[in-house]
């Protein structure tokens, strides 16, 4: 992305091993993520900037000090580069690690291949090669999925927990995946759209409601007897929404905020007197990748999700 | 207070229980606050506004309803009704109560007498009468002490713990020593006056930082390893104090936020881009209240060191 609003596909020489701790990866699939349109729009800066983050693809060569993958392996990659060892990614926060460094920007996956540092802490090899038809659910564990779940486990969903997800786009809808998954009693979807309503009551959620502000806020306390949600996922990164979600929270819960919210300014009064716990931020999508990507037959009902909501997330096959 | 800088003591009627669940309570003491100046000076309505919520006394009558306080009793009240058997007081939230009120504004116990509601879950009684030596510790219970305590357990302040204390102030002090009590290996206090850092070093800790924004986040950071520290305080209020405190956690950590942050406007993609969780809001002290007044001879250490501090605090004997 030469600026704002100007992306050209250029050739490039191929990327090659610097530090010994590199893997040059030749790229299967990536996305167009979300938060690329923030360049995009003028709102953070591009100036040759390399773009694309959610990657799988497969290894094609190492550095000397690369152990837990080799050439031929396919890998999943997280978006925020981490070394998986510092006292931060031990802590299971890899996308604060002492030495990360977003793959967007100096990197990029939009391309045929891409030198990815810190291999060992970065990369997930899955067991043996994917079947094709598995290919997006492993690209989703990449970025929509893990940051979906981060969000889920960061609002500390679980057995007996009301969940309330603030937006039905990609991540939005594999937050309400992840709160089924980690065994949330009731799924309450913010919705507008009846084929995303219809994608997250595939995923898991059991009520949707469709009013938005304070109208939204009031509805997930109807549901939620006048409480508001145990659990409540901001996916979307405005200012309404992030609002909307701190409303949604009962006194003493839990908001898990992964919407990159560039624009959003928070009143502390507001977030004080919420009485709330908060976590949110980039997901350490890391610290998730070996559940999400191991279990390749748990993968297949993930996969038919992804195939069934292309129109909300671009896909890019290399 | 009638309206902002106008402070009258007048007579009044004594009150009178009007549910079964009241409690009339004859003040032994109570505290001006530091949130009192918030309406002192404008910043929040008043309009014959009764003031004060810190407050310990002896109960004169009793509601049909309570059975947990009875005449004679001394009791420590926390500055949000509760009562303390909702869904919210029962995850430990009390000052989100579905019945919270608080006690500033419409109770008010700058004054001989106060008619506590729910005097069951708002009141704790200490197990005979304290001595008076103790009455300043008891106080310190109703308010700073419970809402120090609740900012270390909300930074998830305990063993093997950096604990960073933004705030000298009467609630930051209390902070680090409920940091000590609960195990925290290295306390450091934020503070660049010498008398209030001998304090702080009496109550425990073991590291003082007089830089303050972004020298003070180095400071920090420079104390752990370049990581910044595990829990901190933020015991302020003000958008400095607040954004030094989000700087100094490290990614994956933890926040307790107890300054009344009025004037405090937190760009969501500085919080974002920390990573870190935050808990915090109006105290719910009466969650602590049991623990913290119950073992008397313990107090005393509270109690010496509430009369070092009067600089600090006003108290006011009734």
């Amino acid at each position: 992305m030469h600026k704002a609003g100007d992306v050209r596909v250029e050739e490039r020489d191929d990327p090659k091993i610097v530090d010994p701790t590199d893997a040059i990866v030749r790229l299967t699939a990536t996305c167009i993520c979300g938060s690329d349109l923030w360049p995009y729009r003028g709102i953070e800066p591009a100036d040759g900037t390399l773009m694309g983050h959610e990657y799988v693809g497969v290894v094609e060569e190492v550095g000397d000090a690369v152990t837990t993958v080799k050439p031929g392996d396919f890998v999943v990659g997280s978006f925020v580069i981490s070394d998986n060892t510092c006292e931060i990614c031990r802590a299971g926060f890899q996308s604060k690690c002492v030495h990360a460094e977003f793959v967007h920007g100096g990197i990029g996956t939009q391309g045929e291949k891409a030198r990815i540092p810190l291999a060992d802490g970065t990369l997930v090899a899955t067991p043996g090669q994917p079947d094709p038809e598995l290919v997006p659910a492993l690209l989703a564990a990449s970025d929509v999925l893990g940051t979906g779940w981060f969000a889920a486990v960061a609002a500390e969903a679980g057995p007996g927990k009301t969940v309330a997800v603030v937006g039905d786009g990609a991540v939005g809808l594999m937050a309400v995946l992840a709160a089924r998954r980690l065994g949330a009693e009731k799924i309450i979807a913010m919705s507008r759209y009846p084929e995303r309503q219809e994608l997250a009551r595939y995923y898991g959620a059991t009520d949707i409601v469709e009013e938005r502000g304070d109208a939204g806020v009031e509805r997930v306390k109807e549901l939620t007897g006048g409480l508001g949600a145990h659990s409540v996922i901001e996916a979307v990164g405005t200012q309404e929404s992030f609002m909307q979600a701190v409303g949604a929270t009962r006194g003493g819960g839990h908001l898990g905020y992964v919407g990159d919210n560039h624009d959003v300014s928070i009143p502390g009064i507001q977030l004080f007197f919420a009485g709330i716990h908060a976590l949110g931020g980039p997901a350490p999508v890391r610290r998730f990748l070996p559940d999400l990507t191991l279990p390749l037959d748990q993968a297949a009902e993930g996969c038919k999700a992804m195939d069934e909501r292309r129109a909300t997330k671009v896909l890019l096959t290399v």
